[in-house]
């Protein structure tokens, strides 16, 4: 009765559609491009949400909300923004439905059109930049450090559930300061918060980098990026924090006052992550059966199934379920008792494997005779027989386990799939036979850059902030560079 | 130095603006009609927002995340919907800007015209119901009880920080049931969550009721709602909950096959509070000095403040401050320790009352030598002298009485102002000079209540639950009447 899945072998990317609508993460929705974020899916987002909140608020940023319009003059006012963002996004162009006089329905009220059109915020530096020009006034009211959890659209012709949607949801902290340096600390201290997220809860080991020019965010000075591997041997962008210099204080006229009087254009910030995390997180870790989730952001970590047959002692097994949830639950462990008796236990398996529930505790009545469980891992589908007593710590522990253990074997095979390449030959026949990100020398210029991509596909993901400074030949241009970026296929 | 306040005499509207801009919780911004929801006013929100949360969860909903857009045909499939909600809305036509060849920033590209315009969503029955055709196929399905916490828009001409704003806040909650019982008995429910999350967190007392024909969600058999006094004698609606029968199930064409294997057409529910619910917060508690806040949402809950004079003994002030804020924090109160050097403690308290901190705790030198503190509390500016030991515990016995003395104040002075009136003199003459509820017999028609409603600007603001019957006659008609109902004018 398991629901089917396609095979990664058979289909990667049905796979991944399988997954994440049969696990009842999201659905395609009557709008194109935009979907439905389902209970289980949304239950997902609020963990991994909660705890990059309070990372955020550990670092003293605070939460604010600003309009989803964007006047559409404000998007031409940075020149390099504008040509980033201006283009694919939606367009409020009127403000009133009438009656169709030819009883169709309604239509537009030709009359309410507005004076000037609203963009949907594609991203919000420009209406916030807007706002922040009546905030700031002198340097004691600097740091601004805020934050907002928000929907944004940009209009994408080609879209996939939750990796590229026309509408999504995400945070983009926008933050404000006195100095180049004060900013660009908090730039990077903003990718390591990312980067430690991705790590310790999402068990997503990351690349912590640095874009180059022609990757950049539009209207940023430097884009940092953390960049994660597909078991498909593509990269996937998981996070970025950009330096954007004076650049959206010069387009909105934020200046303040610093301590000897004198105005200055204000250094800014801005960073972001968004739900495209989840498709990173399914694509890392799932396997054929479903999806595989870390027990820190699993919605639910462990689910008790009971076996029976009839009504023979399931009065007593019933109990013996009931008490051993309230224990997990004193633990601090999210379990669900699932009593359901219209399904039958192996249905309940492939299901909470379909979900990917970290930890399942099955009872049956022999178990019950002599006082123990069996107990199935979801990563490694490994089972053990386990006493009752203390069943409660040993989950404890197991769920740790699993979290450090799902983080290894995805470090062993992102690590298993960084190659050197020294020649445009062997890096062709790097993606084409291994696939992962390849660290090869480059000359440092766009063309090179456009040149690679228009041959092969890959695109320079990061030049890594730990890369080893090393004398060698562009594998392009063979001119000389001094260090190895990062190169993959990319989603 | 404190920011300039309209006192509520002087100018009730005036004084509830300055409160809102200068108390820090919203600002006016460049998008006519949408606001600003400052990190004061916006942490306001997220403690109203995750009680709310926890309280939909303890009675079994989950969360889940719907398009912003509403294909423009989808709002016409339910006839007093599409009356009710789609004329004042946001519509977007477009989906791509363009380089205005004239050289004056970008343009819509008018070859990006949507085939069909989508609206964004004043409020999402008809996108989920589209949806939970999907989902629903059998009784085994249902109950689904999901909330959306979302912003949505409405096209407001004249708007008003938090009350009416054309972008607002909210969470809509979404049930689909297998009987009328079922989805009646959810509509009631959830009317009394709002109920008590109003009197026990906001400290604003509400009466229940039902609201007339006239003034039903657009699309609704029945709607519950709470209604609040504010105290210019205004009535507001703080939150509904609708019982929308057939009618959305029908509309999208949502059945499910019950027990004997019969398709049925689904019951459904919705129910909303908004932002909306800050204003009526501010307008009911707050004074000529500020806010108000009622301890159990307040952002800060306690402020220590420290009065010295240049460095003398500044440092052991400072360590006594820091002791005392980490006391009250392990006893689970939210404080600032206020070290700030630039701002004279005059200015602090201003600031503080403004901002409607719920205590205030000053400490001087010669409270250090004595061992004390001056505690003040913000709602009866009651200070009192009090020893450092066990001020912790002090504090949070303050906090619960200050709860209940502000719920207290509140029901007094609305229980005073519920009235009857048994002829139209003493209906309008209440109105002109007592304003508050008015208790009157009404004939039932949509006639008398557009005629009284053209004539005095009142409103029936629902028909109270607990109201007893009382054979009677109408005030404005002279028919028969079996039970008042309850009116006023309103936000």
């Amino acid at each position: 009765m398991s629901k089917e899945i396609t095979s990664r072998q058979q289909d990667y990317s049905q796979w991944y559609n399988d997954l994440v609508i049969k696990g009842g993460l999201a659905d395609h929705s009557e709008v194109k491009g935009c979907m439905v974020i389902k209970p289980y899916g949304f239950a997902l987002w609020e963990k991994m949400r909660d705890q990059l909140d309070r990372m955020f608020k550990d670092t003293g940023h605070v939460n604010a909300y600003f309009p989803l319009f964007i006047p559409k003059s404000f998007l031409s006012r940075e020149a390099a923004h504008v040509e980033g963002f201006a283009k694919e996004c939606a367009v409020v162009t009127h403000y009133r439905l009438m009656n169709d006089p030819n009883g169709g329905g309604v239509v537009v009220d030709p009359s309410a059109k507005l004076d000037e059109e609203l963009i949907i915020r594609p991203t919000s530096e420009t209406i916030i930049w807007n706002t922040y020009r009546d905030w700031i006034r002198s340097y004691r009211d600097l740091p601004l450090l805020i934050n907002q959890w928000a929907n944004v659209v940009r209009w994408e012709m080609r879209t996939r559930l939750f990796l590229r949607t026309t509408e999504f949801l995400w945070q983009e902290g926008h933050t404000a300061h006195a100095t180049a340096e004060e900013a660009i600390a908090e730039t990077k201290q903003m990718l390591e918060v990312y980067a430690q997220f991705a790590e310790e809860y999402m068990a997503l080991p990351v690349v912590r980098g640095v874009k180059t020019p022609n990757e950049r965010f539009a209207g940023a000075v430097d884009t940092y990026c953390i960049e994660a591997l597909m078991q498909d041997g593509k990269a996937l962008q998981a996070g970025t924090s950009h330096f954007l210099g004076q650049n959206f204080a010069r387009a909105f006229e934020v200046k303040y006052s610093d301590r000897n009087n004198q105005l200055e254009y204000v250094w800014a910030t801005s960073w972001g992550v968004s739900t495209r995390l989840i498709g990173g997180l399914v694509m890392a870790h799932s396997d054929d059966d479903g999806l595989v989730l870390p027990p820190r952001i699993a919605p639910l970590q462990a689910v008790i199934v009971p076996i029976y047959k009839g009504e023979d002692r399931k009065d007593q097994l019933d109990a013996k379920c009931r008490q051993l949830a309230s224990e997990l639950k004193a633990a601090g462990i999210s379990v669900k008792f699932d009593d359901n008796d219209n399904t039958r236990p192996g249905f309940k398996f492939a299901e909470y494997e379909m979900k990917g529930v970290p930890v399942r505790i099955a009872i049956g009545l022999r178990d019950l005779d002599s006082n123990s469980a069996e107990v199935a891992r979801r990563d490694t589908k490994e089972k053990t027989s386990r006493s009752l007593d203390g069943l409660a710590g040993y989950v404890g522990g197991l769920l740790e386990e699993i979290q450090r253990s799902m983080y290894r074997k995805a470090q062993e095979y992102r690590d298993a799939h960084i190659t050197p390449a020294d020649s445009m030959t062997e890096f062709e026949r790097l993606l084409d036979e291994k696939g992962g990100f390849i660290l090869a020398h480059w000359d440092g210029t766009v063309e090179t850059e456009e040149a690679i991509k228009e041959k092969t596909k890959a695109t320079i993901r990061c030049i890594p902030l730990d890369a080893a400074q090393e004398n060698g030949k562009c594998i392009y241009s063979g001119k000389p560079s001094s260090q190895r970026v990062l190169f993959a296929r990319a989603y």
